[in-house]
């Protein structure tokens, strides 16, 4: 048998030219996305004031296969791409299992994780369209980072609404995307109708995703030739994403591998959403049968405790509704919560397919989660961010099933990235600090009971 | 022309599997270490209470020209290694220039530099030689992290002796060398003699690497089964990196191309003794003569205002005496110097090859160091660490003396690290905050005169 190597590099010649969009082949579509306006599915000329033209496209076409990459964007891939599938021989040694694991690392670019292939794309169709300054929000930052680096290089404005939280623990975070040229603003803040609103509230809040959301769609309607960037959950960022799927399928096609199991963190889904695209694809032509597994938060548990309904993507409610699993666009996770992985919802179209029961999910505490990252860190020699390490559990718990039967399962899981600005969270850890939270079902309720009512739609 | 792709990364197959011996091709040897008891030149036994036998041999070896990198030593850089060979294409582009660039990037691991090739390779001979603890010191904190990984793996126990003001300022250095489980004691502490006398003399300071060294190699031979390693300046270490410039010219030989000029930045040498190696042989050969280049802080100018002297290798003055480009041990770089490259010397191998006059050196300001990284990372998308931007800063204004001349020279580059742990360095750049200092002939006459007296030999 051909020896694997650590870590598989495609060249450049063998990198994916076209994004997969997973809607094309799914049987049943997601809802569609309705107007808050007057509850009417969404056209993409509704969009347009939000996002720029190309991108709406994107997000409204469901029957296109494949998108062609642009050149500029296949040359700024170039710079960190492809990504290396690592074949994880010391985590294996020291688990002492039968299984093969793999895993598709993305964290090799100095926003640290995958985001940078959707901030890339969205930023090129920005300054495609004579766009001059776009907004978005982060929350733990990683897209912050990632989006700072496309607009410093494509040359765009670029304003970030960071969830206060996080803008207050994570001073180096917020350095690296003003390294990049960009305005890093706390939220909520004063600078919107929907900030100032929730500010007054709540004024000790410490804001989430939602709020920073809304901050930012305000910000980009109300500013003359700016739009909004998201960088998860919505269906133009799983095609994007793809690439991470595709890039690691033909890697294991040349090894001649195929997974039983492809294990993703699951937050807004953009990780998951495109590490799976090409698997989920052959689970849907009837080609293969590989199981599918997300992993989420205990804290934040969208899939495995949340709603599937019609919902807002942001707290201030002016964004679209969109059928999705979701624990309530008013739900802020623990402040204990570390790290990402804390948006209300969750991709609509991984919600159908979780729905239709073409995946599976699980959630996991976040002191079992760093104790999987030291581990993993400790024999891989990458220091996982705490994103990551909720798939990095989810594959040693695999790994190590397999140990007890005596199969040697080929694990695939997503290194969505690198935990350099999480250090206060591992160090809470060592410390013996670090507890974990499960919100009761009582907390859930009041999440539930502010989902849109909608007439002959969801009461 | 074949077209240069963005990244070449080798395969495993093309991955040397031998460290080079730049000593064994020097026409004239480094002047040797001196035992500080008696003044005569050290013995490989002399070096056995400090550093474990296998290094003691590589230390004092100047005849064997290439030596076998050890399986497992290769199975473990196997996981990070082949480092990619980059061509700047997005940064010529920005500076118009006529010239071809390459870099060699190192900080694709999570320790975030090139310190990962010899920590790797003295866990492993310490490991093998059944020794039960291990000491160094680190200053900026790659050399800490890079070792505490190494070790971590290894299951060796480690103490770092990390540089007060570096503890002080980068509290996630010091988290994430204890994420993997080694003990970091702030330097100088009341753990030695070395330190308390230090203290004692100066309660307030802030350490310095010379300091560090000696309560490292204090505690180690004072410890029972316990040795010292250190991450830079020894030959051994010279020897570990030279994988460096190995994989750089056979990536390069694979794309047919052949630098003109070749530049690193250079602290106590370890990283541009290893880029420069295969090509420093060409030279010693007579096969090519490319420029080569030595980049330092101009706050901390060894190579450009320091002495070609006997020195001690630390402050506390109980290591041998080396024959090398020195401040004077007792030399601490302005506080104000942000990151490392803060050693008061040089490699005696690099310092003879710069004395006999194949190398050539500059100093550069770390406010321009500065304005070059964040150039680099607008356009390159590598967020580089400051050590690592000296050597931008140099290929830069090469790379814009080629747009005056219209020469097209090929240019290549060491990009040793990361800077995901300088955030605070770059917080102070971005706010105007940084300041320059170089050193005055006045200052640095005190550290001359700190120099050992030796009869008949250095008076």
């Amino acid at each position: 048998m051909k020896k694997v190597p650590h870590r598989l590099y495609l060249t450049e010649d063998q990198m994916p030219k076209q994004w997969y969009n997973l809607r094309a082949d799914m049987k049943e579509q997601p809802e569609p996305m309705l107007n808050p306006a007057n509850f009417e599915p969404a056209k993409e000329e509704d969009l347009y004031p939000v996002f720029c033209k190309e991108l709406a496209r994107q997000e409204m076409d469901s029957t296109t296969r494949y998108f062609d990459i642009p050149e500029p964007i296949l040359d700024m891939y170039k710079i960190y791409r492809p990504s290396p599938l690592i074949r994880a021989y010391n985590l294996e040694k020291a688990l002492g299992t039968p299984a093969k694991i793999y895993y598709k690392f993305e964290g090799n670019n100095t926003s640290g994780s995958h985001k940078l292939n959707s901030a890339i794309a969205q930023a090129y169709y920005a300054k495609e369209q004579g766009l001059t300054s776009l907004t978005t929000e982060t929350g733990a930052g990683q897209w912050g980072t990632a989006l700072s680096e496309a607009c410093s290089y494509y040359d765009i404005p670029l304003t970030v609404y960071m969830v206060k939280v996080s803008y207050n623990q994570k001073p180096y975070r917020k350095a690296i995307i003003q390294t990049f040229g960009a305005d890093v603003i706390p939220s909520p803040s004063d600078t919107t109708n929907a900030g100032r609103a929730i500010l007054e509230s709540d004024p000790n809040t410490g804001g989430s995703l939602g709020c920073a959301i809304s901050e930012a769609v305000e910000k980009a309607v109300t500013t003359e030739g700016c739009r909004y960037v998201l960088g998860s959950v919505l269906n133009q960022v799983l095609l994007h994403q793809s690439i991470i799927g595709l890039e690691a399928k033909a890697a294991m096609d040349i090894l001649g591998e195929y997974p039983d199991v492809v294990i993703g963190c699951a937050g807004g889904g953009s990780n998951l959403g495109g590490l799976i695209a090409p698997y989920m694809q052959d689970k849907l032509l009837g080609k293969a049968n590989p199981r599918i597994l997300a992993v989420e938060p205990a804290s934040c548990p969208s899939l495995t405790r949340g709603r599937y309904a019609y919902d807002f993507c942001d707290t201030g409610k002016v964004t679209p509704l969109a059928k999705m699993y979701t624990l309530g666009s008013g739900f802020v996770p623990s402040g204990n919560h570390a790290g990402g992985l804390r948006y209300h919802g969750m991709s609509p179209v991984l919600s159908k397919l979780y729905h239709d029961g073409y995946m599976d999910a699980i959630s996991v505490e976040q002191t079992k989660v760093f104790e999987a990252a030291v581990f993993f860190a400790k024999n891989e020699t990458i220091l996982p961010a705490p994103e990551s390490a909720h798939a990095i559990r989810a594959a040693i718990d695999e790994a190590i099933k397999c140990k007890e039967t005596g199969e040697a399962k080929t694990i695939l899981f997503g290194l969505t990235g690198t935990g350099y600005f999480d250090m206060t969270a591992y160090t809470s850890y060592h410390e013996g600090k670090m507890t974990d939270y499960i919100p009761s079902d009582e907390e859930l309720k009041i999440g539930f009971n502010g989902l849109p009512k909608i007439p002959g739609i969801q009461e």
